[in-house]
């Protein structure tokens, strides 16, 4: 057990005095702003106060120490406690602080990691305790490393399902190196939340999901140490202190009341409520620096042997992945992590011969996806795997990861109608226009496993948000093992000087386009044929020579529904000088059945194709 | 307490002969199709033969009668076990049930509404539970029927958080009329789940969460009785019963074995595996009927006077919506339900009036979007409102609902740069994109109060899933009280008989491309400018007579990023005769700022507007 140091009078009043000044800069930085939430900053105040001056190990001058602790505001719009707690750690200026919410200024609305001392973006409720528990895991099974994760948290957002699938995984990987700080203010934005201040509520559940819970008054200094000490000694389970707070404590006129959610106080209301919190302070925090310490698990070169494939064989995108994911273990900091689908994603090879790096988050979508964040905080390569169809289930988590600058690579495997008889609940026929439309994404889509496998490969280089669909049948193998793939890029299957249309298609309907164009080609019609693999960033150029070629007669065939996909990617990128485009894709809501009987329903085979490119070879 | 009937030896062995004949069909269907999970559905035989057989309340000759129970399929993918209940209850006959997942056949892999006893789509897991704590929220508050919500749930769909969102919802509603059955055998996909047989860890969590907790042997057809009898007595509390079950119960070859998940017998295994259980039977259940009931809440045609507003009025399209929710209330059968924002959203002038038709969901927004759907499956006409961008969080359940033919309306406030200093973590800007890919959707986008109240009628009226974006702040009112806007509808707020350019926004950049449309004609530029408030469908004919009148010169202007949005709609609407355009759209990563400031560095403010207008309308 941690050895508990008692408080002296003047610790208490020094702590006392951080937390009134907290309050009090969160009050002026938001009042400035005219907006923000500083009654929800208040409320927190002490917490964050005793946490910075006696808890937290933290380098403020070198933010990238292997082993400064964490702590995530899964609070984000405790914004203005943030900045404050910044500026006591003297890691701002005064002037800064109160830059709050201006444009140019990094401290935005709610934190994100353009701040050096901010790991991700919060704002999303329900987000920065699942990502903090990612962060906790990388310390203790990779890093292995003491640093502590410390978790801000509101009680509104324990409503969220992502929070109790976080305190599960924290409880199920005896993650004692997290604590969650739930600041039980009793108000939510629009009234009371569920529970109030009915902590033993929160208490039955925490204990229920496997974590150490402790409750105390969250104003009580000495009570906040205590449990701050008890947290860092923690053997074997994760804490979670349950403070009972008052929103907007500290200033009489506003406190524990209901309406102020969200809201800045007025200035000659500010100027009341700083008076009665003992006017501007510039109390600086010495935070406790770590020990050094270096990460385990090392970077570096590895040499990474990817599978290659003969023409002969048939091999499903998706094992190709599998297979080059193994491959990309020599690179020691490639990490993955599945939602209990792995022999179907094959993220098994992997999991089986590296179990030190692999991590099972089961049926929880949104915790994969937020502990993939957290391990690229910690900077390792995370490669996270479901089918494709239920990434939908963490659709906010990648929103916000792109905000988070994370470096995620996303493998999303039985995408199209072309898995059959499972039927359209597993079919992800929206994942590419959901994830084109994430900010700085990739969307990759190979349709033989020499593209699969060298794609993976480029995706473990790529920073940012990159996606790749995956097949579950298996295909003819297209391309030899040397041949190059690269974001951004396509290859031209079929070219001859005289097409009269090109039919443009990636993963699946690139073999309907090329069964297609056979069928053409008997009837003497030339068509060109694209895959188009990378379907964000696309191939402008290779696009535009095949306008040029055809005299802009286009056929995108998709295995999508018809908004946001392929052809959205392409007339988006030649939205200034387009072509004409047939677009087919899936229109009706498709049913079970063999894959060919689908794609024949859905009019993306290649007799269809065929026909398409016919009517629009005889056009213009 | 409910009255327990001693079950005679007869019953005894009837109801372990139905569960033996579950089996074997389960087996047999699947087999026959080469695909399905046999052994996920022999784990629950026993307690769903003793649930039809003695307690499901439901006419099968009648599945809208008003009092029927409800029981949905939370594990979807015990589809053969849900195919071989229907058989048994003679809902459908053996050559129908051998059909399973066959093209054309409506036994697909996951049950779907395509099938008169299916309320909705399961398939992913976490959902259909807290679907039916929506569809006993209805039943308990609305209808006020005993009809009672019977939910089968997977052990390891437990861990998904939205499964605990459900729970915490059932119990803090005190849903006493709804029963979630967990069929607890232990192995989940790829090997066994979190947590096994350890039925004590599920029992406190599910304890915790309000709910009351039967452990039972799933195979003691007793146990399971007495369970069930229990639960449909409950007072107060909604019934978890957790059943410990064996996964391929009954077929020892592959009893409690891992690799048998979503998999067919072989031929001669099923035969054997027949053998052992019996053989084929074709027993019958004469599943009770239920009383005779209509719900408290009737349909029916209240007037309904919408809000109106005049031009000289500046009210913001979220605070329009919030009206004309309040004007719908005149329908009966309108209900609302939110995320603990509806301050914000402007669904509390719903709530307050009619508390009774008003669900507060708290931060939960998977539980959000099942609640509406479970409204939806009882005949109501469900809207659902929080910040655009929170939606993204229940996007799985959004494409599910699709799948599940639920008529939604989604209201998503505070979307695009335009929400100003809360930064981009508020901003949505992928929300067009997917919301535009779900199936079946319609999407509109607003740009003054009018139009915004107008079409939040429109959406009550409108099948299927219908999203509208709403704006923070407040701008010109643009149109007439009397003015009408319809589904796939537009309007041309400038128009010559010499526009050089069409400028095309929808909501808060409408205002800018008049602002643009006035600096053009200063310089003698004649521009059209459209509102494109329809963005799917959207408004074909319109946009092709500005192609026609401008030689097709589009400056397509949106408050999201540049993928699959309104630029997207416009292009895949015109592929097979496209015009050119200029897009402008949100390309680099936000920050916090003023509307103004922000949609400046986005460049989607009229100078750039006109700008973009200019080089385009001096080109060709």
């Amino acid at each position: 057990m941690a050895v508990i140091q008692t408080l002296t009078g003047a610790d208490v009043d020094f702590l006392t005095q951080v937390g009134q000044q907290l309050r009090v800069d969160s009050i002026r930085c938001s009042t400035e702003a005219g907006s923000g939430h500083p009654t929800s900053s208040m409320s927190a105040a002490d917490l964050i106060a005793v946490l910075i001056s006696r808890h937290l190990q933290y380098d403020w001058t070198k933010p990238k120490e292997p082993n400064n602790d964490h702590l995530i505001y899964s609070k984000g719009h405790a914004s203005p406690l943030c900045y404050a707690m910044f500026k006591a750690a003297g890691a701002i200026n005064d002037q800064e602080l109160l830059s709050f919410r201006k444009f140019g200024s990094r401290l935005q609305g709610h934190p994100t990691p353009v701040i050096p001392w901010v790991d991700v973006a919060t704002g999303s409720l329900g987000q920065g305790l699942p990502i903090a528990v990612g962060v906790a895991l990388a310390g203790k099974r990779l890093d292995r490393l003491p640093f502590h994760v410390w978790a801000l948290c509101g009680d509104s957002e324990l409503a969220e399902g992502s929070i109790w699938e976080a305190f599960d995984k924290a409880g199920w990987y005896g993650l004692n190196n997290l604590t969650a700080i739930c600041d039980i203010n009793r108000l939510g934005q629009r009234g009371e939340t569920e529970y109030g201040w009915k902590l033993e509520v929160y208490q039955r559940r925490v204990e229920a999901f496997g974590c150490r819970a402790v409750v105390i008054d969250g104003h009580d200094v000495a009570a906040i140490d205590q449990a701050l000490t008890e947290a860092r000694g923690a053997d074997t389970q994760p804490t979670v202190i349950l403070a009972r707070t008052v929103k907007g404590k500290g200033f009489s006129e506003i406190e524990n009341k209901d309406g102020w959610h969200g809201k800045a106080l007025p200035p000659e209301m500010a100027e009341r409520a700083i008076k009665e919190l003992g006017g501007i302070r510039n109390l600086k925090v010495t935070t406790a620096r770590p020990e050094p310490g270096e990460p385990a698990t090392r970077g570096g070169d590895g040499e990474v042997s990817l599978p290659t494939y003969q023409k002969t064989d048939r091999v499903a995108t998706r094992k190709a992945y599998g297979d080059a994911l193994l491959a990309l273990a020599a690179l020691p900091r490639v990490v993955a992590m599945d939602g209990e689908v792995s022999n179907s994603t094959h993220a098994d090879e992997f999991a089986k011969a590296h179990p030190d790096r692999f991590f099972e988050m089961f049926i929880a979508e949104q915790q994969l996806l937020a502990t993939a964040v957290g391990m690229s905080v910690r900077g390792y390569v995370p490669f996270a795997s479901t089918f494709a169809a239920f990434f939908a289930r963490a659709y906010d988590f990648i929103r916000m990861a792109a905000i988070s600058q994370a470096n995620l690579r996303l493998v999303g495997s039985h995408a199209g109608v072309e898995i059959g008889q499972d039927g359209p609940s597993q079919m992800a026929l929206e994942d590419l226009a959901a994830m084109r439309a994430i900010h700085g994404s990739a969307v990759l889509y190979p349709c033989d496993p020499n593209s699969a496998a060298r794609l993976t490969r480029v995706m473990a280089e790529r920073d940012g948000i990159t996606y790749m669909r995956t097949t579950r049948g298996a295909y003819p193998t297209l391309y030899g093992p040397g041949e190059s793939f690269r974001l951004g890029g396509s290859k031209v299957l079929r070219k001859s000087g005289r097409d009269r249309v090109a039919l443009i298609g990636a993963g699946v309907t690139v073999h309907s386009c090329l069964e297609a164009a056979d069928r053409l080609a008997r009837a003497g019609i030339n068509a060109r044929v694209i895959d188009l693999y990378s379907v964000k960033p696309v191939d402008t150029r290779t696009l535009r020579e095949a306008a040029a070629a055809t005299r802009g007669r286009f056929v995108i065939v998709e295995d999508h529904y018809p908004q946001g996909g392929l052809a959205a990617a392409v007339l988006e990128a030649l939205s200034d000088d387009p072509p004409r485009v047939v677009h087919l894709a899936v229109r009706g809501l498709p049913s079970s059945g063999t894959p060919q009987e689908l794609m024949e329903a859905a009019g993306i085979a290649p007799r269809q194709i065929a026909a398409a490119a016919r009517r629009l070879a005889g056009t213009r």
